[in-house]
């Protein structure tokens, strides 16, 4: 008698879909709670094998039907689940850490996931050709590249800590999003390119095009970030609304993601660094109230979006359908599927080691250098495919019309099968792996609980630096001798020492930040929870 | 270069629009903040005339062409923007106002909503069959006073302050809420019978089905909330993580809604229901951080919901082809649209004075009785009509193919007319009509600010209610004999100690609540913010 008998049968299975679904979620939520303390489970394989479960349920309950219960949906990810997650990434990220990291941050996944997608394509172009299984041309097999660089970390991240292993947290972490914008980026630009016939003047083009991307994008993001900051202080300066206020926060985020989309740039890159933005000067202009809500509602969205995207691989993993054009050919589909992970194994360890080598060699003090423990942690972080990959393959397999296509379905399947198995398998393997790798003793040398005046725990000292740039920035007004020859032997910290002169002389006075905020007599006091 | 050119046509132009929207909400946001201090206008008159005038801006640029770039659709309407208004609403309420007035509310919200849809319904069947622009049969005349039975009281309640009125507030209040369901549910019913033969065993199962959804509805939602409280009290007890708990009270507070809808319910009175229960009992389950995060998060959430369909509607309006229609004879849609307005405020008036006199009989202290102005107040609240009513009317006369029809042109447009006309003019005048019946003079005897430690401020001692239930109830556990005259006197005040101990004894030591979640040692501390 509701609202059911106004609507379609369509309708009522989409009702019937979104109660599963939602129910789903509850479960993965309170059983990865109760999985907590397990070896071996975390929250994102909980997920995908509660997803295969109800897929096998489904099937079982359909008779083998029901292949369109549950279709993966590109739009569904990259215009809802892919933004709360990047977001987020980019208000929790610890932002000293990850900008003394930069260089290394950006090498390892800009021009590690080119490597990767370079002898991903090769590998794909030299041995694929010859199994005779589908008609790929040289720009299939340049988005094959490009489909399985994408990486997937949530798990590792989910087992490594902030506060514990800073260092290895920032790269493991940077490389990831640089990674997803990376992976998009290329595969898109691959798309774009009439690729049959490479000549020098066209790959020039590609390049500078993948760079104006990776700088508007940027751009963007921070001033829609900086935007959201002059509004919230010049508005609602003392006095304050927290609804208000943290709905500003989510759609302005939301919109600099939607219109980095519309202007054809990396949504992924401007969200990221519209979050970074955001909670280095909007979040410091809000009540106390919004700021740890903002805090508390990013990260939950961005929680549920995880889990909703495992749950929803796990799904659709066994839509009966796809599955059915290699029914004759199981063993095609299964060397595909190997060939490809040797591939992803190859590519990965192929820039990884080379370029820890080549960051080392610039880094002065040990403590800053990756050790060989944490080289081989970073490169099985990225060994996992997830749901970018997933996204790309059906795009470019399913979208154009001929999804009947032998080559097309092999793909696909060999897509799915890799991120089921490096999820479940590599997943499973990766905390006892990271326990024996960095045995859970540093816990005891770490750094207390996290700042509460930061939503990324900005202020806790990092431990294995002595030079810690605030203490050293103490007397920041008279540029001092010592500063000067600090400024030859230490380039990076001389960048952020000029960065925070900068930020607050100009920046902070204009866009508020942290003690940039005053507090008016006869506004809401700091402390107001209301 | 993003994901656009992955993308059709169709989903660019949903780009656009999601672009415009969010564009629009961040708008009346800021516009709405400027506006605060403003003696007519509210927010939500805001957003209506900003949608308004967007619909001028794309009707103009695509030169009259543009008629299906937004149109009103039912299903994100009580899918997505009705559950978090609803939710709030329950989460958010005072419930001891609410429950002490309950009888009161439910006169007003469930006899007086079938008072006004009986004199609608009546008024239309005999001026509109002699008006000769349509053929509509008894089922389209019931249809058409459930409709504009549906009231809007968002305008009232955004001027209205719980702690200055609680009276007035709570009843406004609940009765918004209990009129949502009542009509939505009596909609439905007149859908799902056939109601070309009226006899009285029809009409006694009709009341029967009508009576079994309020309960089970209530019902489900109250479980809802309980099993969430459950959970999160038996697994998080001691080692509580804020995102899951803020997760799981989203997602379980979104079930109920949906199982409503798909068990054939009200998912409006469930989810209001769950949304009491919830701030009973699991908001107190919860940590410090949890219980800031979701009574700002819910607040927010509702809060640009309730912008959004004021926005939509607005730019619905103007949608061209619902205009083409009625072009060739505006006398008849004007006359219409006026005769529904005079019946509209006739069936309010005809129930708003007997029911508060009925309501009056039964109180004995004058602060509870409802005073003339009050009446007046409450009677102008429910004059507007909004998003239900549209709904409602989009779905009787769009939905069964025969859109093109003269008769369902003219009631669509005449709906959008009266939605526009209420609550612009009723809604401008709103602001200086409380004023003047209500003169700021009370803001000097309202209580202080709200409770840190209850989502609705339930702890603020309610002014001109001597009899407080918490003072009146601190020794409860031996009935004194005083107690028993006051139960022969009090009924009310009884069956709330009755309850009081009730949930004291075997309430709350199951599901939690203020007071019973003991801190175990070792375990986050209450004041701890992660």
């Amino acid at each position: 008698m509701g609202l059911m008998e106004l609507t379609t049968t369509s309708d009522r299975a989409s009702i019937v879909s979104i109660n599963l679904f939602v129910a789903l979620l509850c479960g993965c939520i309170v059983i990865g709670h109760l999985l907590e303390d397990n070896r071996w489970m975390n929250e994102s394989i909980t997920a995908l094998i509660i997803g295969l479960c109800t897929g096998v349920v489904i099937l079982l309950l359909s008779k083998g039907r029901s292949s369109h219960l549950l279709v993966f949906s590109e739009d569904l990810f990259f215009i809802y689940l892919l933004p709360p997650i990047i977001f987020n990434a980019g208000f929790q990220v610890k932002k000293k850490q990850f900008f003394r990291n930069f260089i290394t941050i950006m090498l390892f996944g800009a021009v590690g996931t080119l490597v990767s997608w370079a002898i991903i394509s090769l590998g794909a172009t030299q041995i694929f050709s010859r199994m005779d299984f589908g008609d790929f041309d040289i720009g299939d097999y340049l988005a094959i590249g490009a489909i399985f660089a994408a990486t997937d970390s949530v798990c590792t991240l989910q087992v490594l800590h902030q506060d514990e292993t800073p260092l290895l947290y920032s790269l493991v972490f940077g490389e990831g999003v640089v990674n997803d914008a990376t992976s998009v980026v290329l595969f898109n630009a691959i798309q774009g390119f009439d690729m049959s016939k490479i000549d020098p003047k066209i790959a020039l083009h590609f390049i500078g095009n993948f760079l104006y991307l990776f700088f508007t994008s940027t751009v963007l993001g921070v001033i829609a970030g900086l935007l959201c900051a002059y509004i919230i202080k010049k508005l609602y300066f003392g006095r304050h609304s927290t609804d208000r206020e943290v709905a500003l926060m989510m759609l302005m985020a939301y919109l600099s993601y939607m219109l980095a989309e519309l202007l054809d740039l990396s949504g992924i890159l401007t969200v990221f660094f519209c979050g970074i933005v955001m909670s280095h000067y909007t979040w410091h202009n809000v009540t106390e109230s919004s700021r740890i809500t903002t805090k508390h509602t990013f990260a939950t969205l961005s929680f549920v979006a995880e889990i909703f995207i495992f749950l929803y691989v796990g799904m659709d993993a066994l839509d009966i359908e796809k599955w059915r054009f290699i029914s004759d050919s199981p063993g095609t589909s299964v060397a595909v599927s190997s060939i490809l992970l040797g591939l992803v194994l190859l590519g990965r360890a192929a820039f990884v080691f080379p370029l820890s080598f080549l960051s080392n060699l610039a880094k002065k003090s040990t403590s800053d250098k990756i050790s060989f423990k944490q080289q081989v942690i970073i490169c099985w972080a990225g060994l996992i495919r997830g749901a970018v990959s997933m996204a790309l393959a059906y795009n470019k397999f399913t979208s154009l019309g001929h999804t009947n296509l032998r080559g097309n379905a092999i793909m696909i399947t060999s897509t799915i099968t890799l991120v089921l198995f490096s999820t479940v398998v590599f997943g499973l393997l990766t905390k006892p792996l990271i326990r024996l790798l960095l045995p859970p003793l540093k816990h005891a040398t770490s750094a207390a609980s996290s700042d509460p005046n930061s939503p990324n725990s900005l202020g806790v000292p990092l431990i294995s630096h002595s030079q810690d740039s605030d203490s050293f920035l103490s007397g920041h007004d008279i540029p001092r001798p010592s500063s000067i020859r600090m400024l030859l032997t230490t380039p990076t910290h001389t960048v952020h020492r000029l960065w925070r002169k900068f930020d607050d002389r100009f920046m902070r006075p204009v866009f508020g930040g942290r003690g940039f905020v005053p507090v008016v007599p006869g506004s809401p006091t700091e402390g107001n929870l209301s």
